[in-house]
This record gives C-alpha cells, structure tokens and sequence, in this order.
C-alpha cells in the first residue's frame, strides 16, 4: 500500500469530504473550512514523541488516543468547541496492525467528540504524531491565562497526581504499589475536560490545562495575569493512591507531576451557585487557594498555616 | 534554556503577539483567529524528517527554508494568501547554534510573506518539522484538483526536473554532472509560487503543486476530475541540466522527479490574452498537454506523436 491508499483506508473513509462549516476534507492540497461569521478560530498544535512522550512499546491504542486528547485538552482550556483536526503521522514502517488500531482509536475518539479530520500528512521515519486541532468560540469568548485578578478563587478540576503516580507505578512499583484503573487511564488515556471548559467560558478569569503540573502551569497564568498564588495544600484534591504515600511525596506528585489534562482556572467573587452546580455537575471542581497582587510570587501553605517548601522537601527523597 | 526560553527567544519575539486578524499569538493553550467573514480558510500540514526529506547533515538554513516552503506551495496550489503558521520542531538536543541558523531562516522567510507563527511545539526526539499553514481566500475561490474539464490545457509553471537532477548529482556526479545554482536551489530552498497561485485562483479550472513528480501529481488531478491527459514531450519545459541527459533519462526526471515545488494547473480556453501575459510576467508557465475525456488515462506523445511509454524506457537505465 502506498502513502495514499493508506490515508484512504485508514483514516480518509472515515470522515466526510465536507460537512457543514467543512467545504473541503482530506485530498487536495489543502483543507477548506467556512468559519462562521460570529466566531473566533482556536488552534494548537502537540507532537508526543516515541520514547518521549510516550513508552516504546505503548499500544497503539492508547498512543492514538493520548495524542488527540493532548490537543483537545488545550482546546478545552480555552472554552472552545473542537471542529476539524490535522493529524501528521511518522511511522517507521508500514505495519498495517499497527495503523488499524491506531486509526480505529483515533478516529473513534474524533467521530465521538464529532470531529472531522481534514488532513495532514504520512511520512516515514522515527514513530511521532503532531496533531493540530481547530477549535471554535464566539468572538471575544476564549479564555485565556492573561485574566486572573488578585481575590479571585483559584480552581482545578479533577484529582491531581493520578498520571504521575501511574508513571511511578510503572517505573518503581516497590514505592508506588498498584496504582487504580483511573490513575492509569488518566496516564494512557486522558479525557479533556471540554464540557468544563464550555461552562468555564462563561465565568472564568483565566484557564490553563494541566500538562506540566500544577505548579508550572498555575506559573504560566500567574506571569500572563502578572498576579501571584496562594495554595493551601491542605484543598489540594490528592488523587488516591497519593493519600497513602507520605506526605511530601504526594504533594510533590500532585503539585509536579505532569500529564494529568485537568483544567487550572480561576473565578472572580459572585459567581452565582446555580453556575457551580452546573460545572461540579460534570466533574468534580475544587478551590485549591487564592489569586494575590503578588506579581508571579506562587506560596503554599501547610495545614498549619505555614509556609511549605517543596523544592526542600521534595529532595529528601533522592 | 527550557522549552519556554527556547521559544521566546528564538521564535515568540520576532512576531507581535496580536496582528490584525490575529487576536492572539504564541503564549496561551492556543492561538486564536478572527478569519475575515467573506473568506475560507484554507490549511495544510506537512512534515519533514532528518534522513528522509533532507539529509542528515543539511545545513539547518535549508531545513528551515525547505520545511516552510513546501507548506506554503501546498497554499499556493489553492491559489490562496498564506497569513498564519504553526511549528512543531522535535530536536535530538538544544543546540543553540543551531537554532539560532534554523529560526533566523524561518523568520526571514515567514516574515517576507508577512506570516505570523501562532504557535506549535517543541520536543525531543530524532529531528524532524511539522509546519501548518493557515491560508484565506475570498469565498467559494480557492482552487481544487476537481476542476479539470476534457479540452482545458494542462500547463505547469516554471521548469522541470530540477530538483531531481540536484539530487541526482549529489547521488552520482559522474552520470548526473554539475547541477546549475538554480537546481541546487530547487532542491534545498525550493519557492512556492504563490503570486502565481493567486492569479490562478480567477482563470484555472484546477491545480495542484508538483511535489510527487508531475505524473503522479497530474495523475491527482485525473483522479479528482475524473478526466485523463494527453501529455506532448516535445512541450516540456526540461531543467537546463536535463539538456544534456539522454532524452528518455531526462523525461524519467522530468516526469517522475519531486520536490520541484512547481504548479500544475488546468486553464479553459477563452482565457484572455492579458491575464496570460500577467501569469508569464510573474513566472514563465508551459503548456505540456491538453485534457480529455478518458478517466485517468495519461498518454505521452513523442517528438512524432508516437505513444512513449515511460515506464518502458526508465527501466533501461537499471
């Protein structure tokens, strides 16, 4: 099979040449796409690598699905609508298992969210995927890191550390005993929190996804705000496996650890409950601390009111 | 230097953050568009890998050129304007001299064509560039492969070949001697033809950019348009290195050789006499053949109109 047999077996017969907004799918030179008048376009791209970004021998599955919730998790933070997809695939070899389970998880993770790919590109070479999503807003609508004004609460979504304490598992199953079937699919298999960031839209100063951890991400809104955090770690939503390890090292998973795709955002005073109701609703939301005037200036605090500090504590345990 | 670091200093400061259309760049989950509400956007993606689309030891200039370049052909061939870029590079190491020779070329190029980079990604990994291409076209002009109606003539812009023979000199200079500056070029930093393409875009019934070789790509166009060809060899503009080859090794090269990143296109008759003259101002364009009626049949004619089988007569010189 050639590159483009392939793309047609594959992936192409799966999605429709055009629908709706989609003027112009897979197979030409380029995509076409009406955005409607009343929106603003939202778009990101993320390459996980082999080796990198996922295990060499990780199932094709799991890679597929990884790969396109990666991006649609940062759609998500931005409150938009995911529409059309670009996916470019480097594949050492033709293996045409590989490529059925592979295609059959991408593409049914799309159809689900009713995603339409439009293009993209099929290449030899080392195994990597970089897939660009397109996503929509109303004008104006998208949240961004750049809104977070001191007194707001700030919020993530979601258990934190369940990706880094499966990580662990793998790597160390001595020190980190049987992670749950949710820390391993969050591992594997995240979910975007689009619904979230749908109702976020509405409400929120500022959103990020959770991709590096809490800690680094929360930074990336705090330097866009030009505001500061406080954390009270005693609010910090542990995923479950961390509620057994000791103390600092769950704070260092959940408040370090990558990958988890959880949202990180922050609401000003006066939203009303019928509004949190709704979000809590669809996941489980959890005030974790308060936006400061503090420019870039991030403290935690332990349950006695203390200041904590996790590059010292995180240490000990290497 | 982290990931962040790296991409301000070498990619996020040589563009504004907001532009026009562009409501916000490099720096949050993602970049967000305001497309213009009488157009379509029109967007590709392509990749390069170290090794397979360049070689190892290219100088990182040329990876630049080459890996924006062959995007911006893919929006030329839609005959549309080129507006808004994302990059995902995954590198081996961060080498900052590298980078520095990568991104200055980068720039300079998509800041000749008054891109903008709205964002991407950076990795680890064996080296290899993901660029997408955002484009617009007023509605309902860009142009497809699907166009082609039996007696439209088949032109293609500038000359074949010439990256092949480049190539092919740097395989076996004794059979394939001295490639021109031109050729070089070609291969290394080919240049989409973009003016060309938005001339097009109001005369020709299809198009498409000849990356694949010409026979494959106008075999795309055959396909989509569901026509065939009558191609006369004694019409194809040959790369002047090709002159000199024996004629069936020139026509192999001509007719089958990638990478020369010219256009294909279809015209009706009764285009008017200006706007060709237009068309050639800008880049000399050849009328090679004429298309017909029988779905995806592609004929060759010699000199004395005789059918030439191609594949016949490339194989003569393995």
């Amino acid at each position: 099979m050639n590159e483009f047999e392939i793309i047609e077996r594959f992936f192409k017969d799966a999605y429709p040449s055009s629908k709706g907004d989609l003027a112009l799918g897979i197979g030409d030179d380029a995509a076409i796409i009406n955005v409607p008048d009343d929106s603003e376009l939202v778009l990101s791209m993320d390459t996980l690598v082999s080796g990198v970004h996922f295990f060499e021998n990780a199932l094709a599955e799991d890679i597929a699905i990884k790969s396109l919730a990666v991006s649609l998790s940062d759609i998500a933070a931005m409150g938009a609508k995911p529409y059309w997809i670009s996916l470019s695939l480097t594949l050492p070899e033709i293996d045409l298992v590989w490529l059925e389970a592979f295609s059959s998880s991408f593409n049914e993770l799309a159809i689900k969210h009713s995603l339409v790919l439009v293009g993209g590109d099929l290449t030899k070479g080392p195994l990597s995927i970089t897939v660009q999503i397109h996503g929509v807003n109303p004008k104006g609508k998208s949240l961004r890191r750049s809104g977070a004004n001191p007194g707001d609460a700030i919020y993530v979504s979601g258990k934190l550390g369940a990706a880094a304490y499966a990580l662990k598992n793998i790597e160390d199953s001595v020190l980190y005993p049987s992670a749950s079937e949710e820390e391993v699919q969050r591992l594997h298999r995240p979910e975007a929190r689009l619904k979230t960031g749908t109702i976020l839209r509405n409400i929120a100063t500022s959103c990020i996804d959770i991709s590096d951890g809490l800690l680094a991400d929360l930074g990336h809104i705090l330097k866009s705000s030009k505001v500061g955090a406080d954390i009270e770690l005693a609010t910090i939503p542990y995923s479950d496996s961390l509620k057994k390890l000791d103390k600092d090292m769950a704070i260092e998973l959940a408040l370090t650890g990558g990958d988890d795709y959880e949202l990180c955002f922050t609401l000003p005073s006066g939203v009303p409950d019928s509004v949190l109701k709704e979000l809590e609703s669809i996941c489980p939301v959890y005030r974790i601390g308060t936006i400061t005037s503090q420019e870039s200036e991030l403290s935690l605090m332990d349950d006695n009111d203390e200041p904590y500090d996790i590059q010292a504590n995180a240490y000990r345990h290497f």
